[in-house]
C-alpha cells in the first residue's frame, strides 16, 4: 500500500455504433494524469493542474463525486487528495468525465490496498458521471476501468460487464471544436423505435461481437452500422456524413459518433490506414473552416493504469 | 454426381430468446428423411411418404416451391423427384417447413454437382418458407443449411449469415399439442418497441454471442432473456411460465419460445440436466392435461446431411 500514486486515465469511446448504451472501448491516447495521496484530514480534496477551471468542490466535481461515493464504503476517516491534469478536453465526446471518475477511484483503491472490486469501482465512478451528465451511466466508465472493448449486458438488477476479445484495431478520432451537451443529445432521441429497426440493430450487435471474438475484420466492418441513433444524432455534427464517407474511402472498416459527439471515430486494420483516415478527416474540416483535433491511436487493452511514484508514508494509518 | 440421394434435414430453433429474427440453431434430432433423384421429365415431383397429407402440387408444397426456385437457376430441362418422410410435425415450431425446404435444395444441389453456394441454397429455400408462412424468412433455413448456431446479421441489401462457435450445449424441447399459426404470432407483435427495451435486448444479444464465442455458460444463461417478444407471445402458450420456472429450477441455463411456438426449448450444460428439464416439462403438461412431446438432443454442428444411396444413372444427361 503506497500513500501516493499516479494514474493514467484513458479516453474512451462509448456508444460503439450499433452498440448504443452497451458497447465501448478504451483508447491508448489521450489520457489524463492524476496524482492521488492519502491525507490525514478526512474527505476529498480536489486540485486542478490544468486550464479547464473545473469545479473543485468535491460534490460538484466528477472525480470528487466518485471519490465521495467510494469513501462512503471505505474506513471512516479516510482522506484523499487528487491533483488532476486533464489531457482529455471536457465535452469532446471521448469520455473526459469518465476518465476523471475512473482514474480517481482506481487510484484511491490502490492507495487503500485494493479493497474494492472492479464492479465496485464502476459503481462509485458512475456518481461522477451523474455530476457530468445527470445520468449514472457506465458506458465510458466500464472501458475506462476494464480496458479493451466492454459490453454492458445489463444495468439492472445488477451491472453486468463483459470484456470482449478483439483483434488489433487502430482508431482515428476527430474532434470538431463544437459543443454538444450529452443531455441535449439524449433529448432528441425518440422513446420508441420500430421493431424492424431494433432487429436490424441487434443483428449488427451480434455481428460486431462475433466479428470481434472471431477476429473477422470484414464482419466487424459490415456490422458497424447504426440505424437507430446515428440518423438522429448525426445532424448535430457538421461534416458527419462527409467524414464517414471519406473515411470509408480511405479504407476504414467503419465507425460513427463517439459517445454523444461531437467526436467521430473510425476503426482501421492498420496504422497506415488510420493515418489516411485522419488525413481525410482533416480535409473535411479544413474545407468546412471548423477547428478540430485528430488522434490516431489504438484500443488500449488496459483501463486506468496505476504508476506508483513514491512511498512517503508507508506506515500511514488509514 | 449421383442421380439419387438421401438427405437428413434437421429440426431447428429460430428466434433464440433475445435473438428474435436473427439467432437460430440446428437440432441433432428430430430430422426429416428425403430421397431425391434426377428425372428425365423436367420440373418437380413431390411424393409424400408420411401421414401429414401435405400438398403435392409443387408450387403449394414447401419443398416444391424451394425446388422450383432452384430450377429457375439450374440448367434448362432439369427434373427432380423428392420423396418426403417427415419426422418433424408441421406447426410444431421447430422448423418443420424449413427442414423440407432446406433438405430439398441441399439434396438437389448434391445431385447437380454442388453448382450452388450455401447462400444460394438459403435464398431458394426461403421460397419454401413463403409457402408455409407467407414470409420469406431465413431464421430456420440458415441453421438448417449451415448447422450449429447461426446469426442472420442482415437480410438487406444482401443476406449476411454468420456461423457462431459454441460450447457443448444440450437442448430440451417440449411440444405441447396445440396449434399456433406463425402469421397469428406475427400479428400480435407491436410495430414499435421502447428504445430502453431494445437496448436491453441488444445488450443480451451481445452477451449471448460473447458467451457462445467464449464458451462462458454463465454468461449464456444470463443473456437468455427476451424483454420484447416473449412477454407478448408467451400468452399464446399454456404452461409457458411454469415450464420456464421449473426448467430453471431443474438446472437449465435458460431458453424460451422456439420459433413462434408452441414448442419451448431450454439449453443445458449436461445431458443429465437436459433430461431433468424434460422431466420438469412433462410434469407441467401432465398437470395441465395437455398432450405433448419432449425431445432431449444437442445442437447439431452440421446442417442437412447428404447420405449417398445409389448411383443408378451415372451418365444421366441433365
Amino acid at each position: 500500500m503506497s500513500a501516493s500514486i499516479t494514474v493514467l486515465a484513458p479516453a474512451t469511446v462509448a456508444n460503439m455504433v450499433c452498440g448504443f448504451d452497451v458497447l465501448g472501448f478504451a483508447l491508448a491516447t489521450p489520457a489524463d494524469t492524476m496524482h492521488l495521496r492519502l491525507t490525514t484530514e478526512p474527505g476529498v480534496t480536489i486540485l486542478n493542474e490544468d486550464d479547464y477551471h473545473l469545479p473543485t468542490e468535491p460534490s460538484r466535481n466528477v472525480a470528487g463525486a466518485a471519490l465521495l461515493a467510494l469513501l462512503r464504503a471505505a474506513p471512516a476517516g479516510t482522506g484523499i487528495e487528487v491533483r488532476i491534469n486533464k489531457a482529455i478536453k471536457p465535452g469532446s465526446g471521448i469520455g473526459s468525465s469518465a476518465a476523471s471518475a475512473a482514474g480517481a477511484v482506481v487510484g484511491a483503491n490502490a492507495l487503500l490496498g485494493n479493497m474494492f472490486s472492479r464492479e465496485d469501482l464502476v459503481r462509485f465512478a458512475m456518481f461522477g458521471e451523474e455530476v457530468a451528465s445527470g445520468v449514472q451511466h457506465a458506458d465510458n466508465i466500464a472501458p475506462a476501468i476494464y480496458g479493451g472493448i466492454t459490453l454492458i449486458r445489463a444495468t439492472q438488477p445488477t451491472l453486468d460487464i463483459v470484456t470482449l476479445p478483439a483483434p488489433a484495431l487502430h482508431v482515428t478520432v476527430v474532434h470538431p471544436q463544437i459543443e454538444i451537451k450529452t443531455s441535449d443529445a439524449r433529448q432528441i432521441l425518440k422513446k420508441d423505435v420500430l421493431l424492424q429497426d431494433a432487429i436490424r440493430q441487434w443483428g449488427n450487435v451480434g455481428g460486431l461481437v462475433a466479428g470481434l471474438c472471431k477476429g473477422d475484420y470484414d464482419l466487424i466492418g459490415r456490422s458497424l452500422e447504426d440505424v437507430i441513433v446515428e440518423p438522429v444524432r448525426s445532424i448535430l455534427i457538421p461534416g458527419f456524413v462527409a467524414v464517414k464517407e471519406q473515411s470509408r474511402l480511405a479504407g476504414a472498416l467503419g465507425g460513427g459518433i463517439s459517445g454523444s459527439g461531437p467526436s467521430i471515430f473510425m476503426l482501421s486494420r492498420t496504422e497506415a490506414t488510420a493515418q489516411a483516415v485522419a488525413a481525410a478527416m482533416r480535409h473535411v474540416y479544413t474545407g468546412l473552416g471548423l477547428d478540430f483535433h485528430t488522434y490516431v491511436t489504438t484500443i488500449c487493452p488496459t483501463g486506468v493504469r496505476v504508476v506508483p511514484t513514491e512511498k512517503l508514508l508507508p506506515n500511514a494509518v488509514l
